[in-house]
C-alpha cells in the first residue's frame, strides 16, 4: 500500500493512494488507522510529507561504490547524524535556498526507511516488524558548511535547513530494497543511478544498530545514505528521486 | 515561575511550584494554561522534564574558559549538534549506562534555554520574547565514540543515547542568566563552577543565530554547552547540576 498525507481544503489529511485518487483515512496511521468512503482525486491536493517524523537520523558512507570512489574507510558501524524534524518537507513543496548560507548546496537522492512502532534494543532478525515502510528522500545539504569550522564538522546545521529533508510521495509497504535501483533525475537528467544493495549497512541492519544506542517512535525516518552523482543544484532546478515500487519525489530548488 | 511536569498516581500533568507543592495547571503549557485548584504535594509526585522537546540542540565549545585551557580557537559562529528528543529525561531519574558502549561517559552540567514559542530568522533584539524561561541540563556524553571513527566525529551518537539528556527541575521563566553561576556536584563534591556570563554566544544570541538556519517550536531547548571540570562518571554516582535561581537537576548515573 501507498500511504500518502495531503492537505485538501485547508484540512490536512491522509490515506492510501488508489489510482489517480487517495482513500482517505482516519485515526493514527501507525495504529490500525480506518479507511473512510471519501476519495479525492490526487490533482485536487497539495502533498505534505507522508508522515511527521519526531526525528531523522542521515547516514553518511553507507555505499560501497561511493567509498570505493572517495577513498573513504568501509565504517566499522553505521555513522550517522540527526536532521531537525522542522527540515522535512514533502513531494512538489520547494525547497528554498537559505538565507543563512551563501555557498553550493547539493541534492543526495536516498532510500529513507519509516519506522512503524517503538523500536528499542531491536534484533537484526526481529528489525523487519519495525519497519512500517519505504520512501524516497532528498538529504539536501548546504556543503561548505561542513567543514567551514576545521575543529567542529558542521553535519547537523549543514542539513537542517527548513527544507532540507524532503521525502515521499508516499510511504510503501510492500516493497524490497534489496533488488531495487534509486535514480536522481536533475532537471529531466539522470545525475544517479546506484543499486540500494550497495550499501553497507541495509535497512534491518540499521533498525537494529541504531535501535541499540537510541529509542526509535513510530513515524521516525532513517535517510540511508546516498551514493555517487552528488552534485550543487541551481536555483530553479527540478530534482527528482525515483525508486521504482515506491515513485517518484519532486522538489524545486529554490 | 517554576514550571514542572509530573506523574502522579500513573498520570502525567504539569504545573507551577508554591512551595513544596504544585499547582496543577490545565492546555498547553505554551499558550496560556489555566490553573486548577488542585495542589499536590512535591514529595509524591514523579518528576519528569519539564517539557517535551521536539529537538534538542547542543552547543559545542561555547566557553571561554574551557576553549582557553583546551586550546581551542574562538569559534567564528555557534558549533552545535542535535541529540536525540527520546533521550531526554527529567530530575532524580536514573541515567542508564548504555548497553552499546563500554567507553567512559562524562557528566556535562549546563544552561539549558527552553523556546516558548515558533521561532525563524528572529532578530537578536527580538529574541528574548521566544524564550519561555531556563533549566538546568546534564549534557551527557559517551565520550570515546565522538572519534572512535577518524573520518566522521560521532556527535549525535555520543550525545543521544536514553536518558543523555537530562534536564530540569523546572523551567525557571524570571531568570536572568548573565549574572548567574553553574556548579556540578559529582558525589556531592564540586566539580564545575562557572559564570553563565563566559559564553562566546549567549542564550539571546544563540536563538537568534539558531533561528536563521532552523525553524524551532515551543518546548525546543537549547543546551548552551559546558565549560572546564567535565569528567567521567562511574556507576552509581550522583551527578547534581545546580543554577542559583532555578534550582538543582539531580540523577544517578547507571
Amino acid at each position: 500500500m501507498k500511504w500518502m498525507r495531503f492537505s485538501h481544503g485547508g484540512v490536512a489529511g491522509f490515506g492510501v493512494v488508489e489510482g489517480d485518487r487517495v482513500r482517505r483515512h482516519e485515526g493514527d496511521l501507525f495504529d490500525r488507522p480506518t479507511p473512510t468512503d471519501t476519495l479525492i482525486a490526487l490533482a485536487e491536493v497539495a502533498w505534505l510529507p507522508p508522515c511527521r517524523p519526531g526525528k531523522i537520523v542521515g547516514l553518511w558512507n553507507n555505499f560501497r561504490a561511493a567509498a570505493d570512489k572517495n577513498g573513504w574507510s568501509t565504517p566499522a558501524e553505521p555513522l550517522y547524524f540527526l536532521k531537525s524534524p522542522d527540515s522535512a518537507t514533502g513531494h512538489r513543496r520547494p525547497i528554498a535556498v537559505p538565507s543563512s548560507y551563501e555557498g553550493r548546496v547539493v541534492y543526495e537522492g536516498e532510500l529513507a526507511v519509516v519506522i512503524g512502532r517503538q523500536a528499542r534494543d531491536v534484533a537484526i532478525e526481529d528489525a523487519a516488524s519495525f519497519i512500517f515502510g519505504y520512501t524516497c528522500a532528498n538529504d539536501v545539504t548546504a556543503l561548505e558548511l561542513l567543514h567551514r569550522d576545521p575543529s567542529f564538522p558542521q553535519w547537523t546545521r549543514a542539513k537542517s535547513f527548513d527544507g532540507f529533508a524532503a521525502f515521499g510521495p508516499v510511504i510503501e509497504t510492500d516493497f524490497d530494497p534489496a533488488t531495487a535501483s534509486l535514480r536522481t533525475l536533475v532537471g529531466g537528467r539522470e545525475r544517479q543511478n546506484y543499486a540500494l544493495a550497495d550499501m553497507f549497512f541495509g535497512p534491518a541492519e540499521l533498525v537494529s544498530r541504531l535501535s541499540r544506542d537510541m529509542t526509535f517512535e513510530a513515524g521516525d525516518v532513517i535517510f540511508c545514505g546516498t551514493s555517487l552523482g552528488v552534485l550543487p543544484m541551481k536555483a530553479g532546478t527540478t530534482v527528482d528521486v525515483v525508486i521504482d515500487g515506491i515513485g517518484t519525489l519532486s522538489n524545486v530548488y529554490g
